[in-house]
């Protein structure tokens, strides 16, 4: 008999217990969770957390960002460590479950494995992750940027709140200024449980989302110049920039449907002179592709490149076009991917692969070591607010679905 | 031999001169005139009309609004009298031809007539109608507008500029406060002479454009309220209120093609949030549909609106429209316009029947006479801007069948 058969299980009333301690910290009026990065509450969380990882009997560490690490030791102390967890801050007004779930879950994997007193040859470590959401110090995913070498810390330490505090004093007055020598060292894999963050797998009744990787993005700024004229003169002589944007706007959407798992979207949106009865001289959008394949991406690019020309030519306006940022689709580890779904059919567990819309600490942790992601369901695909909802029967399975994919990586 | 041969015609050169006094009197740096109403440079320009006015032999009137009135008696001096005239002032930037042609023009029928030692039936008036445009004081045709009980003269009076200068202190200050008895009492016909501000004769090649009347408006403010997303949320899961407003906005640009002389504007146009990657959750725009007759504006909404209901469903978004202003159209006098086209086919000028895009002294006058207008071409359909132009022989054709007109009506 495997040792990772049908009888072995999480916890799923204790994993309750520990969200009930969660979602008492930062809530909301509405039921959310308000949770900044190095704030009082984080600081709250955190303590608690630490006094869970003991209870545990894991040995922590802090490293210099405040990251915190739990070492469940495997009998290879030398062997690469696997990595779980997410983050426990959240955005002003955010839910319970984005980035929390994948540290309490982790949680639940280790007290289970102690709990079936399972020895691993792989030491497994948990993480909390300083900062994901980068709302309190922009940009996101801070712990984990840093240490993959994303950003610089000096960068990170200086950034301030709008307050004028620096991420270095908060992260000193919370207490949790950790060492640099505590930055993992030897991790071999990288596993993330979340939230969906989007309507697919509860559409299509899915249990689990199998995260093949994250989608990568191009930002682009478009500028179109064209003539006002007042509102009596014939429409067939304007050159109205606004038209010309509408009709971009309309196959910048379109094009997502030409693509599977494509998204397109319109952001900046200014008209000039936005006046009554003047048609307007000057339009400035901004839009973004997003597909984890760049091809696809560049293709989907092309065709609105050639609607932004055939525009340009009809409404005799001039259009300036050009790309203001980009990040490449991240591919997660074929082999973590394989044992995840081994793992769900062997629970009997519906799943999909899916790619993830959104960023991730496991985006940048893919830099560093073999890594992978599992969703579960957001109900109505709703996430970053106060009714950001996965039902607990759809989080026992994705930690069970973790804990035997950690097992089958650890043994 | 008829009184309207073909002998009898105005005499440009003289009408040169007469345009070249009035082109360096608000004079600006690329051509255009600034000559904003009851200002210095409109004193000037009426100072020496007065004087035009004198030398015609002319008894002159001004009322309570500054409208300059020159009259040359008939035979019968009970029977009602044909006016013709037009404005001085233009915008800031503005024009040397955009209503002063419309003054100068029958300047130079009158002047014709004396050299002719014509003797009407009818009273011949002459007007210069007080700040047309409406830009130092808002709203446009004040003049015009009081005499016909369009306006308030109260409010009239009290309207300031933007120093807090009012209507009344600037009238008196130039000079030209007269009296409420000099308004016309006994007029049967008004003509006005006018650029196009459009491109149509210039583009067909005609010479006289028969002004059929003023197209009438609707304005309309729509609201769309959607729901934001990321950028990364899949498309076809959105309620992108911008998506929603552009296929609405080709719509309403779209079905400009399906009525002859029928125009459709956006102008104000606000989304938000406007911010990158974040797709809309508000857009608010207006539009404006132009035409002479009422049942094709209805029409034309009624396909607007089948419009927005369908994208309101299809993008599953809350759209409130609502009409904020109505203007009915304006048809002119047949008769006159049957002399208008009587004298241009006695030239041999070529012509078309047109509408008037936008709003004029004549829109007002229609109220209480029979009215029209003639157009002359606009050189690439521009107008309120220093770049109008409409050539001498142009203007030499439409003073000469402004002239027979009036013989043809005051005989």
């Amino acid at each position: 008999m495997s040792e990772t058969n049908l009888s072995m299980k999480i916890n799923l009333s204790r994993l309750i217990s520990t969200f009930d301690v969660s979602s008492s910290i930062g809530t909301t009026e509405n039921g959310g969770l308000s949770r900044l990065a190095l704030t009082a509450e984080d600081k709250k969380i955190r303590d608690i957390f630490i006094r869970w990882l003991k209870e545990a009997g894991l040995s922590i560490k802090i490293d210099d960002l405040g990251n915190i690490y739990g070492r469940r030791e495997g009998k290879n102390k030398d062997a690469g460590a696997i990595m779980i967890g997410s983050h426990l801050d959240t955005l002003p007004k955010g839910g319970r479950y984005d980035g929390i779930m994948g540290v309490l879950s982790s949680l639940e994997v280790i007290r289970t494995l102690n709990d079936l007193k399972i020895e691993t040859e792989r030491p497994i470590e948990i993480v909390n992750f300083t900062n994901e959401e980068g709302e309190r110090f922009t940009p996101p995913m801070q712990g984990s940027g840093v240490i993959t070498g994303n950003y610089e810390k000096d960068t990170i330490y200086n950034l301030k709140d709008k307050d004028g505090i620096t991420f270095q004093q908060s992260l000193k007055e919370i207490g949790y200024m950790g060492e640099i020598e505590n930055r993992p060292s030897n991790v071999d894999y990288f596993i993330e449980v979340h939230i969906e963050q989007g309507p697919f797998l509860e559409e299509n009744q899915k249990n689990i989302g199998i995260v093949q990787g994250v989608k990568g993005s191009k930002r682009h700024r478009v500028k179109i110049r064209g003539k006002s004229s007042h509102g009596a003169y014939p429409n067939s002589h304007r050159n109205d920039a606004l038209i010309a944007a509408s009709e971009i706007a309309l196959a910048i959407d379109g094009v997502a449907k030409k693509y599977e798992d494509l998204s397109t979207s319109l952001g900046v949106f200014n008209v000039k002179p936005s006046v009554e009865s003047i048609t307007a001289r000057y339009v400035e959008f901004t839009f973004d592709v997003r597909h984890i394949d760049d091809n696809i991406k560049d293709q989907a690019i092309e065709l609105i490149k050639e609607k932004i020309n055939e525009v340009a030519l009809k409404r005799k306006v001039e259009i300036d076009f050009r790309q203001t940022w980009e990040a490449s689709g991240t591919y997660f580890s074929n082999e973590i991917l394989q044992l995840i779904e081994d793992a769900a059919i062997n629970y009997g567990y519906s799943y999909q692969y899916i790619t993830s819309p959104a960023l991730h600490d496991a985006k940048f942790m893919q830099d560093i070591t073999k890594t992978a992601m599992i969703f579960a369901p957001s109900k109505n695909g709703l996430s970053h607010c106060e009714e950001e909802f996965t039902s607990y029967e759809d989080i026992e399975k994705v930690t069970n679905v973790l804990l035997q994919t950690v097992i089958s990586l650890a043994k």
